[in-house]
Order: C-alpha cells, then structure tokens, then sequence
C-alpha cells in the first residue's frame, strides 16, 4: 500500500466527543474528490486517562503514565505523527514528547500562533478553559511567547464556564447564560479574541451554533494536521 | 489499566465522515457521567482500502487485502471486537472474519434484526444503498432472512441515489431531489421503511436533517457495539 501522505495518529478520549468532532473536522477540511484523498489516521480514544484538572489543582491521580502510553501506542501502530485533542493535557506535553520519537503538534502553540496571525489587531486574549488548564498557565504561557495579554475570568465566571465543560462532558446540553456572562467579563477587561481553550467548548459550540471572535483550537490543529500530513485543506 | 468494558476496534475510512459519525454516535449513545464511563475505541481510517463498489460492478481493484489487514491491524493494536461502518465492505465479511480471532459485530444483519424486531408491522423494506451494495445483494440477503421482502429503486432511480452518495464522498453536500424520487418510487411499490444502507446516506441526513421511516445503520451499530462492550445505552 503506496501513501503520499503521512498517518496521523490522535491521542483521544479526554473527552470521546471532542476527539469525534476533531475527527470530523479533519475529513471535511481535507480538499478530495473522493475516500482515497484522505489522510490515514488512527486513533486511541482512551477514556481511562485521568482526569487532567483533577491532578493539576487537587490530588486527583496523575495522567501522565495513560497520556504517554496511549502516545506510544500510537506510535507502535504506525502513526508518523501525534496531535491530542485535550488543551489541559497540553500541560503534560514535555513529559510526553521526551518517551516518543514521532513528531507531536502543539494545539495551544499553533493556537496561539495563529491568533498573532491572523489576529493581528489583536492585544488581549480571553481564555476560556478548565480550571487546570489556567491554574497551569497552559495557554498564558503559549500567548505571552506571541507578545499577546491573556485574560482569564474572575473565580465566580469561571465557575461558569467549569460548569459548561462537565456538562457536555456529562453528555448534558447546558444552557450558555452562565459562559456568555464570562465572555462579557473578559470584553470589559479589553478582551477582542477568545480561545476556546477546552474541546469541551467546541463541542458546546457546535450544539449552541454561537458566533463571534472565538478561535477554535480543534479546527486550527484541524487544519495544521492536514498540511502536515502532506495534503491541502479547503 | 483497568478496564471495565471490551475495547471497540472501528474498521473505518470508507469514508472517513461516516467513521467519524459512527465514532461521535458511539459518544453520544453511551450512557455517562463523566469522560472515565467511555469505552475505549480503535480506530484505523484508512481510505486506501479500494473502492467496493468499483470492485463489484466492474473491474476495480480488489478491496479483500486491505479490508483484512485494516482489521488485523485493529485486532493486533488491542480491539476485543470490530465492526466496520460500510455497508458495502459487508460483501467481504466472511473473508475477514476467517482471518482475525475476535468478534466481528456484521452491520447488515443487525440492522434486518433491528427491522424485524422494531418495526413488526412492516413487509417491505427499500433498499437506499450503492449499485455494489445492491448487486451484491448485501441488503436483501439480511432481510429475506428476517422474512421481509427487499425492495430496491430502478436504474435511473439508483442513479440518483448513487449520485448523492458520491457527491457526499467528494466533499459535497449535494441537494436530495432525486433521492427523494428514489423513495417516492420504493413507497408506491409498497415500501413502509427504508434502509440508509450507505453510510454517505447517513451523512446526508445529518446535513439535511431529513425525517421519516429511515432506519440508520450507524445507529443500530453504535448502539450494539455500546451494549457488546458491556456499557448502556442512552
């Protein structure tokens, strides 16, 4: 079997649905004219790697062994490249990347990479995430490297948007007030862009249909993989 | 890693979107609190599994070699089970399952079963599927079976049943004129029920979001794969 491209492997299952519609998102942004266009991808979608906030901001178990053999897994399967679905796990990337010799895309980076961008207007990011994923300072750190202020919400908003992200991971529709409220804080801060810093969140947005300055990290590491990959995006 | 459920290994890329929609079904379907209650799920998406239809019809490659190693790989990569969301590929069943060693859940049969069992009133069933599913008999075998009574569209009708399904296949979202003619055509020959028994059809219906007496084989999958892992269903 002759490939003109490389095999994605997806480091899934934190949640099954973000990595479903990550995979969705790759087959329709890929450009073909028929199956065979595509590129191979394989995925471990493992919903037994603990919970990523739980370890970063109490003393949940730690993710790090599962994350690293899933990576591995993939990588014995024939993967010639990694990408994970998850912003928190992100935290976790280093430690992960030391135990595997295939290429791994950054989301958080290539995210903040393409707000500096293709937001160029753009001085003040707000973060919409688990609590781990800001108590780790996961994306504080990807903007400030891009010359970019990130801004995240007060404790009260952030429970908002905590409770979002463990409904949908409930497999629950939550109604969006609570979120949309956070999104108004950041906006009075100086807040012009917003980063959907948790998968949860584009599955959230999906369901809702919401629209305005939201830079979806799913569809940038999307697109980032197809190209990789060796093929064009539409 | 303790694992309380069989792991799932999905023989996909035929094409790539319906994988994806299986895979966001499976999701969706499972009965959760929380991203832990998920089974864990293999995917292999290959789209350079040869084209089935081509190989049926006329003299395309042959897609057995890579259909078998698709589900090797699966079986090898840890799946306690697969199943494989192309109607189509159903024609090479037996020459897969005699060459791996676990469970192969058969997509068409499952969904005659599901037929006969929820819809006791119905006798004929039109059949909306690929020129290969319907020479190759894949349908009407399952449902002759199950004591129904297949039903498939006339040439021009197939055509634009054929149509729709390629144009899904290249990227498209292709309008349902014609396709409707089809089941039009099906319901005056007595049809009470119809099988979506491609799985571009069953994209087609989450882009149209058309309605009625569809029976949707990714549906009837997903939730016996949900069950044969030993989680519940929603």
């Amino acid at each position: 079997m002759i490939m003109d491209s490389k095999t994605l492997g997806i480091v899934g299952g934190m949640g099954p649905l973000a990595t479903a519609m990550l995979f969705e998102k790759i087959a329709t942004l890929t450009r073909v004219t028929r199956d065979q266009d595509h590129i191979r991808v394989l995925i471990d979608s493992n919903p037994q790697i603990p919970d990523r906030t739980a370890h970063i901001v109490a003393d949940g178990p730690d993710p790090r062994e599962a994350l690293i053999a899933t990576a591995k897994h993939l990588e014995f399967m024939g993967a010639d490249f990694l990408i994970m679905p998850c912003n928190t796990a992100h935290y976790f990337f280093d430690d992960i990347t030391k135990k595997i010799a295939i290429p791994f895309l950054h989301m958080v980076n290539e995210t903040a990479h393409h707000i500096a961008t293709h937001f160029p207007e753009t001085k003040k990011v707000g973060i919409l995430a688990t609590e781990g994923t800001c108590a780790a300072r996961v994306y504080e750190r990807a903007l400030e490297k891009q010359g970019l202020t990130p801004l995240t919400p007060d404790p009260p908003m952030q429970q908002e948007v905590t409770n979002l992200i463990y409904g949908i991971k409930a497999g629950k529709t939550p109604a969006l007030e609570g979120f949309m409220k956070a999104v108004e804080g950041l906006k009075a801060k100086g807040a012009t862009c917003f980063v959907l810093g948790c998968t949860e969140l584009s599955v959230a947005q999906k369901l809702h249909g919401f629209s305005g300055p939201f830079v979806d990290p799913l569809t940038v590491i999307a697109t980032a993989a197809i190209h990789f990959a060796g093929k064009q995006s539409v």
